[in-house]
């Protein structure tokens, strides 16, 4: 029961949501060619940690049947130089780069086979990747959705649900996972600002799946959790690091800090390619700045005076200390996450 | 000095910048009777707890104008239904029945006037009512800017400027007073959904007054709290209950989690009208819920699906236990607030 399509393989293209005009038009794009796949996820066509890892993995199999070369060195200096461009698209999630390294490892594993079964390899590797992206949401939904009640009421954070993934979600997937369970939850969506992925994204896609949901602004958080209004808060993560911090859209600190004052636990909810134990903590995440038009305009409207300074930050990290327990596909981290997290991602 | 020109009564008329329209267009309305002046307070065209106030006054003042009787007793009766048109207008900011109540105290301390001249004493009021906020603003900042140090960045919430008042500026007074001393500020606005005061009022008018403004949307605080950017944050107040309590924008109370959190002084600037001791602590508040457009659409474009549900509360409450000073006209408040507002708004 896959509601919303985010990102297919057809014909020998890549056909993706465009995230950026939802929730008004449905609009899908075709991309032919790996640069136009790179600019898809740098301009947030598709977004989402383990999405852009799936279009990663099919950036590369695409650009791959684009190389007229026949030996394998060639062939691999191609790919290299088609990985380097994806993975320089966003800095923050790690998903990219451990996509980019399964396509690399598979050429590496067939370097003696003719660069055409190679091609077709590579291909298969990314449906490989959307493949598990899928199985990996229904088991984080497994996993997750014991720690929901019947009744409860649920803040998220930006969007990780189906259209930040190629299966149910993350966050999401744990919300629809309750639901199927028959658990009725009150949800609801921080509008997330600068992009508004919580106003235009999750509010859609919950909405597709019957459930309930109310859109506040970022700010409101605070007032309903002090009004008794929300009682667990679940979120996606971009890239984990060894010690449990979590680089996530930008707000979700302030959510965390909020939940902590007011005793509500904070889930996270992420595939084990998302963890990154090579850094050691926060600190060691690069943080995303982006365009300051993202900030001074809201769809193309300019909001702030002109010449205005503007900070947009596109995640912040949220220490281990303020996290309840981070669900994956292989099962629940709990503190102390130096220790879990090695053996889950081990 | 006054760069801003917020509301101004003229040849009997009150003449008010649109703020709906600003930093785009700098447009002044021109108010002939008083149900146009409760439409303005109502719909925002003016807004801030003390600039209301003397909105509300001068509604008053051109609302006698308009009445044609004879006896004191029917003159008042006619007074007593303008200003509950004016009150009823935003139910949070307690500025507007104070406005009235000294209004109606005019009436009732000179009833034994001509129409007329009663009339021209209510007029005086009002002009009177607008050089106390002016003077106020004023002695807000010489209280005020003595926290505030040469070289410290500073967190601001919505807008507490020019804008909210018919003087300085409450908050922005502040930082204003400090400039005025020499010291040099960088100052944060939180944009402020959903009506966006911070990216569109506050950075308008700190650019105005040539002060070095850097806008980011509210859920950016917390991250630069965190990286140290962030020594100070100060806002205004629409109500201040007897303990210290603070009722303002939506979005405050998280702000002074976020501050609590990371050791920043939270400090709140308003004149002692501001403040109810009929109110024994902020849950005796009552709390605006506006139109839900204001969150589903941006400068009237569509960001939410259709038919999802909104909360839009427009106010939230801080706890006094997260404040460390409340600076008003009168001098500085701190803690025991019980005790010490008492002896100020006394």
């Amino acid at each position: 029961m896959q509601i919303i399509k985010t990102i297919q393989w057809k014909d020998d293209k890549v056909i993706m949501i465009d995230q950026r005009r939802l929730p008004l038009q449905e609009i899908y794009n075709a991309y032919e060619d790996y640069k136009g796949v790179a600019d898809a996820i740098k301009h947030m066509v598709i977004r989402g940690a383990p999405a852009i890892g799936v279009a990663a993995a099919m950036g590369v199999a695409l650009g791959s049947l684009g190389i007229g070369v026949k030996t394998f060195d060639e062939f691999y200096k191609r790919i290299l130089r088609i990985c380097e461009t994806l993975e320089a698209t966003r800095p923050t999630a790690v998903n990219l780069a451990w996509a980019t390294n399964r396509m690399k490892a598979v050429c590496l594993l067939h370097k003696d086979l003719p660069i055409e079964q190679l091609k077709q390899r590579l291909k298969e590797e990314a449906m490989q990747i959307q493949r598990e992206d899928i199985d990996s949401c229904k088991k984080i939904g497994g996993f997750g959705h014991v720690f929901l009640e019947n009744g409860d009421s649920v803040l998220t954070h930006c969007n990780a649900g189906s259209l930040a993934t190629a299966g149910a979600g993350t966050a999401l997937g744990v919300l629809y996972a309750a639901s199927a369970e028959g658990k009725v939850l009150t949800v609801y969506a921080d509008e997330t600002r600068p992009l508004l992925q919580g106003a235009r994204l999750t509010a859609w896609e919950l909405q597709k799946h019957g459930m309930n949901v109310t859109v506040i602004t970022d700010n409101m958080a605070g007032a309903l959790m002090k009004d008794g209004l929300i009682k667990k808060v679940i979120v996606g993560a971009d890239r984990i690091a060894a010690n449990g911090d979590i680089a996530n859209k930008i707000g979700t600190y302030t959510v965390a800090v909020l939940a902590s004052r007011h005793k509500i636990p904070f889930y996270v909810a992420a595939p084990t390619s998302t963890i990154d134990l090579t850094k050691k903590n926060g600190s060691e995440i690069p943080i995303e700045e982006r365009d300051s038009k993202e900030v001074t305009h809201v769809l193309q409207h300019q909001i702030t005076p002109d010449y205005v300074n503007i900070r947009n930050p596109s995640f912040d990290v949220t220490p281990a200390e303020l996290v309840t327990a981070i669900i994956t596909e292989k099962g629940v981290a709990e503190p102390p996450f130096e220790k879990n997290l090695k053996i889950l991602a081990g």
